[in-house]
């Protein structure tokens, strides 16, 4: 594996599940100096062949081979200071074993992954003050030949899973925002997490089940309004919680959405490419706390039934 | 046009809409020695290089070419004395002209159609006493060569549109019984609508928006409970028209059901092929009745919408 130039002093970065969303956020990182070790799966060879090739609205660059830290096994990566983990949350059971071999009694895990449950499930195997929780807002997926293409948006919200606020937070925050990263720290990631929901819920959801782009989804009143009542009920969980958002958010996000165009959400790719969906995460962990909290979510329930049949 | 042999004194039968359900039951009286005209649309050069060629569970036939009188327009057919209205709900619009041309003073209108609101408008334009309502309980579809593949069941109910028994329903159901149909007269055709209805709206919906098989559909505990949703709702809807089903119907029919194998209702099979789906006779009309009754049904407006989608 070569070295990242100037990176004595650094803090080593291991970025676990080198995707997408893994490779446009970690190679940021490298492209600004930092000591990034990524664990692909199916990109390896991509990857020690023509580097990390990355199209983005904030601009393209590439990680040439000679300088990417492409690993295939946790085996030949170092302890890291800092475990980003990006991995599909359908490979959540692998945590342990992904994950246990880089940590030292310093190392803290960011998660960047979708939907609920990934942070209480690295604080119930690691600890609960290793954990930091991150959301991505980013339009991004990859091609064929490896190419990231990061289409809109890309901020990161980073807050403490045990909701304490820390100096390293920041320290994190100031990482990413010093590698062209747009990042926050927030105080309530709880607040964060639901608001992706509010979004991913209806558009992966939707998109995956009936295999439609977010535009057509979106395109009459009647889907719009369905994609609104599904949101409606999200925010309605969210209440029963204490995470109150405004009133418009639903209406809001969905104006949003049309500056997208026809965007294939992670969901809808995973299916036309027959790929296990992330309804657990997505659709199920949501699910569980509406029937725990006894909030009626119809339209969810019959999303995630639909998520997955066989 | 050939002539059928020996038809002489029997009723004229016109059939508007060759499609499966048409060519099969119009091919059964056919079979029997009754004067039935069919108006083809795509299926036509088939029907007049290869005939009616049927593989039934009820006994495999063929009305050759020299005794089969396919139309491609009404214009070339007579009067008729019993209308059969075999037409895909998407055409209803159509009604006018393809119908009245075909009519004298005694003639009488079946339809056959899938979902609500077609005794209704042939009511409105053709008067309601020339109205019966009929369903035909069939698994069946036509393959691109033309022949007809009946699968399994079959039975008929019909019923008078009006409520008021008359003497002419049985003597079309006895038409039907003497040729190999299983046909029975219902008191309350509503009853038999909004059974079938039970029935249609979760497999011909849910199989066409998610492009599923009916085995699929209910192969896990998650799916055949979102049937089992559906047809519930369904059931409330008819129940606040006064029409009561038996508590266990829902688990019969998904149990009946299991035999069909992976059966492709009529509805995926025409998102399969690109046409427009029945949307508005199997979902809308009896969402209608929902609204308009103030029948919470959740599911029923999810699947709506999602089967409208671009």
């Amino acid at each position: 594996v070569p070295r990242a130039r100037g990176a004595a002093s650094k803090p080593v970065i291991a970025v676990i599940g080198a995707g997408a969303v893994g490779c446009y956020y970690g190679g940021r990182l490298a492209q600004h100096g930092f000591p990034v070790h990524f664990l692909f799966r199916s990109g390896y060879s991509n990857a020690v062949s023509r580097g990390l090739v990355v199209k983005s609205v904030r601009g393209d660059f590439k990680i040439p081979p000679s300088r990417l830290l492409a690993h295939r096994s946790t085996r030949t990566m170092p302890k890291a200071d800092l475990v980003v983990v990006t991995l599909k949350t359908t490979a959540n059971d692998q945590y342990k074993s992904l994950i246990q071999p880089l940590l030292k009694s310093t190392s803290i895990i960011v998660t960047l992954q979708n939907g609920l449950g990934n942070e209480e499930h690295l604080a119930k195997l690691f600890g609960k003050d290793r954990v930091v929780g991150g959301l991505a807002f980013t339009c991004i997926y990859r091609l064929n030949n490896g190419t990231i293409q990061h289409l809109d948006y890309g901020q990161i919200h980073l807050g403490e899973f045990s909701g304490k606020q820390r100096e390293r937070t920041a320290r994190i925050a100031a990482m990413f925002s010093s590698s062209n990263i747009d990042c926050k720290v927030v105080d309530d990631l709880r607040y964060a997490r639901w608001e992706k929901l509010v979004w991913n819920i209806p558009f992966n959801g939707l998109g995956a089940v009936l295999d439609k782009t977010t535009d057509k989804l979106i395109a009459t009143e009647v889907g719009s309004g369905l994609v609104n009542r599904l949101m409606l009920e999200v925010m309605r969980v969210a209440k029963s919680l204490g995470i109150h958002f405004p009133a418009n958010m639903a209406d809001k996000k969905i104006a949003g959405t049309r500056s997208m165009g026809a965007y294939q959400t992670s969901m809808q790719i995973d299916r036309r490419a027959g790929r296990p969906l992330e309804s657990r995460a997505l659709l199920y962990e949501p699910l569980k706390i509406a029937r725990l909290k006894k909030v009626a979510v119809p339209c969810l329930e019959m999303l995630y039934a639909m998520s997955v049949l066989p």
